[in-house]
C-alpha cells in the first residue's frame, strides 16, 4: 500500500503519496525518501519539513505527479520556480522551464481593403498581402515553426540574433495570434498608422486602385511571454 | 441522512456531502465512494486523501454540486483544469471546457461621421457601414451565431479554417463587443488609422461628402479568450 | 448574548454571529437558523456545514453583515456569485448584482486644438466640441444619467437597443471617464486616427482655422464592466 | 510584558500584541481592549471574535502597527477597506484613504522631431513643446503640485471642476509619468494620431521646417487611480 | 542537528530552520535567535510570534534562505516589502529593493518599409534607422547599459535628470523590449501615428523613395517598472 505523506514546506502543508515523491530519479526528494540520503527532518506535528517556499511547491508537486509542466496562464513566478527546480534537482522541470523562454515578438502587417469596381456597395474586406514577424530567431521558430518563411534571412547558425526579415507563409493575422497564444504569449500592445498623400491618379503605380491606396495602414501587434 | 465527507486534496481540505461526490456517473470519485473501486486512502486525521492539486479541486467540486461550469472571468488555469477533469474522469466537465475554445477574434470597422448640410452645427455621429469579423470560423460562430453574415465566405465544411470575409448583420460595434464578452472574450488590443489624401472635390465618388471622406478611419479591436 | 457560530463552507471556515445569519428574511440561512427548516448538518469538529464554494461565501457573509454589496474592483467572479445568491435565496443580493450589468460603452470625441492668432506662441489647448457615447441604452443611462443628451435618439421604450446617437451635456472627457469608473467600468482599449488632406485655404469652411483643421483627430475609448 | 492576542476575524486568524490593538485612540478596538467597552466575545478556541471580513483586516492591522497606510499597488478593495475603517472607527485610516481619491488624468503632447539642416544624417530626437494635463483640478494638483502651470485656468475656488487648460512647467513626458506613478496612477490607455496635409512650402508658417511639420502628431496617455 | 522553528507572523504560520533565521548578520531575527536580544515571545501554541504582516514574510524568508531576491513578476507589494525589510533590519534586502527603482521608459522609432525597385512584388520589411530612448538617465542605464548611445546628451553627473536624447547602438526594437523585460519592465501603452502629405516627387529629398516616404510612421512604446 502506498504511504500517505504529510509535508510542511516552509509552513504550507501538502499531502501526497510516497511514490509520487520518488518519481523523478535522481532528485533531492527521491534521495531523501529512498534512503540514499538522510530522511528529511520532521516538524512538531510529525510532518516532513522542507525549508523552502511553500506556495511554489504546488507546481513542483504537480510536476512529480504528472511528469509534465502545466502552469497557470500569465504565471508570474517562473523565475522563482526555476530556483525551486534547481534546489530540488529536478532536471526535467528545469528543462521544461527553459523551453518557455521569455521575450517579445512583433507581428505587423501593411494592409488595406479590397475595393472592386462596385467599391461603394461591396463589403470591402481586409486585404493583407504579408504578415511580418520580428524578434529573436529562436523565439520566432518556437512559435511559428514551419509557417515561417525565412528565405530573406537565411540561418547563419546564430539563433540568438534578432531579425526583422521573417514573414509567414499564410496571411491570416488571427491564425498568427492563435499560434502565439498556444505558446504562452499574450498581446502587450498594438498601434496603427495610416499613410501620407500620394493618391492622385497620376502617381499611382499600375494596377493599384486609388481607394485601396488611401486606406493603406500599418498595424503592429506586440506579443510577450513572461519570464 | 447525507454523510459529511472531509477530503484532503494534496494538502487542501474540502468538506462536502457524500451524495455530491457520486453525482457524476461514471467517474473516479463515484467509483471510489460507491464501492465499485477501492475506497480512497485516508490521511493521518482520517480525511479521504486524493493525490492531486488542491486548489483546482474547488472547481471540480463546484461542477459536481451544480452540474455546470462557472469559472471566474479571465480564469488562468483552464489548461490545468482540463488535466484534472481527465484525471477524475468527468466527461461532462471535459466537454464544457472543450466548448470554451481559446483564440483570437478581430472586430474592425471602416467608419466616419455623418455630416449633413449643417455640418458645423450638427452633432455628426459615428457612421459605421459594416462590422468586419476575422478569425477561426468555428470560434466566430460560437460568438456571433445568427448575427453573422457568411455569404461572402460560404461554408466548405472546414470550420477550422480562418476567414477575413465574415461581417455582422447589424452595425452596432458595442453589441458586437457585448456578444464577445458574453462568451468569455476580452479586449486585448486596439488600433486605429486614418486615410491618406484624396479629398479634392474632383476625386470624390458621387454622393460622398468631402468632410465625411476626410474623417474616414479604420479601427480594429482584437479580442481573445484565454486557453 | 449573541451566539458565535462556526461555519464550514465547503472546507473554508468562517465565524460569525447567529444574528448575522438570520439578517435577511426569508433566505436559506435565516430558515435554517430560526427553526423554520431543519438546522444545518455539522462537520466532524461541530461546525455547521454548507456544501457550497467556500471562497465566495466571503461576499455572501459581507452582504449579510452590512446589507450592502461592496465587491473588489475588477471582481472576477460575479457570475459565480449570482449562483450563490440564488442558492442562499438572498433576493437583495441578487438584485444588487443585477444592477451591475456587464457590457461595453464607447466614449469618442472628434477633437483638435485651439489656435488663436498667435498660434505659435500660445499653448493651444485641446478642443473637444462634443463627447459621443455609444452602447446599450440602459447601460449608458446607468452611467451618465442626467449628463446624457438623448435628443437625437429619443426613447422608444426599448432600453435594450444599442445607440450611437447619445452625447454628453458637458465636454470634459475626464469627467466622462470618472463617471464610468464610479460605476465600475474600466478602460479596455483606446485608438486614435487623424484626418486626410483638405487643408488648402480654398477648401476650408468659413471660420475654421487651417491649423486647427490639420490637427483634427478622432479618439475612441472603449470601457467595459465585467460580468 | 506585552500580551499576545489571538483574533478570529470572520474566520481568518490573526495574532498580534495587545499594545497594537489599543494604538489608535479612540477606536472600536482600543475601546474594547482598554475596558471602555465590553470586551470582544470569544470563539470556541478562546480567540477574540470580530464579525467582519477576515481578509481586509490584514490592512487594518498593518495600519495599527505602523500608523501609516501602505497598500499593494493596484489594490482592488479600497472601497471595501473604507467600510472597514468606518466600522473600526479608525479616523486616521479613513483620512489616508480619502487622500487617495480615484479618477482619470490625461497627459497629452503635440510633438514632432527636431530636424536640422542635416536632417537625413542626424538622429532627430523627439520634440515636445508642451505637456498638456487634463482632469479634475484637485486630482491634477495632488499629482503635479508645483510643476503645474495653472496660469491659463486660474483658481476660482472650485477644485472639483474639470480642466483641460493646465500644462507642465517642464517638457519631459516620462517625468510626468513618474509623478503619476508616484501617486498611485497607472496607464490605462494611449492613442496617437498624425496630422493632415499642409506641408507645401507656401503654406508653412515662418520658421517651421517642412519635415518637422510632416511628423506632427498628437499622443494622448490616459492614467487612472483605482477607487 | 538544525532546529525546526515554527513562526507565527501576524497569524500566518511559517516553518523554517533556526540556521536560516540567523543567516543575515546583523538583523532583528539574528539578534533574537542568537541571544543578543531577548528571544521572541510565543503564541498560545508555542510558536515564536512576530507582530508583522504574515503574507509578506514569505519573501523575507526566501531572502534569508537564498540570500537573493526573486519576486513574482509584476509584484504589487514592493513598497510594502520595503517597510518589512526596514523592520527586520535586512540591509541586503533593502539594497536589492532599492536597485529595482520604479519608473517609465519610452522606446520610440520613426520607421518605414524598405521598398526596392520591385516594390510591388517584394516583401518590404520594416526599416528602423534609430531607436530612441527617453526617461530618467539612471533608469535608462540600468536597462540598456552599453547598448546606449549617450553621445548627444553627455553625462553632467546628474543621473536623476530626464533625457529624450539617448538612442540605441542597435536597431532591433524587439531586442530593446527584451532588455526591458529582463529588468522587470512591462509594456504599459503604445501608440502610432503616420505623417502628413509631402510625397510629391518634387518635394522629396534626394535618395528617398516616394513610397517609403508615404509609409513613414512614428511608433511609441511606453514601459514601466512597478514601484
Amino acid at each position: 500500500m502506498d504511504q500517505v505523506v504529510d509535508l510542511n514546506v516552509g509552513g504550507v502543508f501538502y499531502t501526497t503519496a510516497a511514490s509520487t515523491l520518488v518519481q523523478a530519479q535522481p532528485s533531492l526528494l527521491a534521495d531523501r525518501f529512498s534512503g540514499r540520503l538522510d530522511p528529511l527532518p520532521k516538524d512538531s506535528k510529525g510532518r516532513y519539513f522542507i525549508d523552502r517556499d511553500g506556495v511554489l511547491f504546488r507546481y513542483v508537486l504537480d510536476f512529480l505527479r504528472d511528469g509534465k509542466l502545466s502552469l497557470p496562464e500569465s504565471f508570474r513566478e517562473k523565475e522563482r520556480l526555476r530556483l525551486e527546480a534547481a534546489y530540488y534537482r529536478l532536471d526535467g522541470l528545469t528543462e521544461r522551464l527553459r523551453e518557455q523562454r521569455p521575450g517579445y515578438i512583433t507581428v505587423g502587417y501593411r494592409g488595406t481593403f479590397a475595393f472592386g469596381r462596385d467599391g461603394l456597395s461591396d463589403v470591402n474586406f481586409r486585404k493583407i498581402p504579408r504578415i511580418l514577424i520580428c524578434g529573436r530567431v529562436a523565439l520566432c521558430r518556437d512559435v511559428f515553426g514551419d509557417s515561417l518563411n525565412e528565405s530573406r534571412d537565411p540561418d547563419h547558425g546564430d539563433t540568438d540574433r534578432y531579425t526583422a526579415r521573417f514573414f509567414l507563409k499564410h496571411t491570416s493575422i488571427e491564425q498568427a495570434f492563435d499560434m502565439l497564444q498556444d505558446q504562452g504569449f499574450y498581446m502587450a500592445g498594438s498601434c496603427g498608422s495610416g499613410t501620407a498623400g500620394g493618391t492622385s491618379a497620376a502617381e499611382l503605380k499600375p494596377g493599384v486602385d486609388s481607394e485601396e491606396c488611401r486606406w493603406n495602414h500599418y498595424n503592429e501587434f506586440v506579443f510577450v511571454r513572461d519570464s
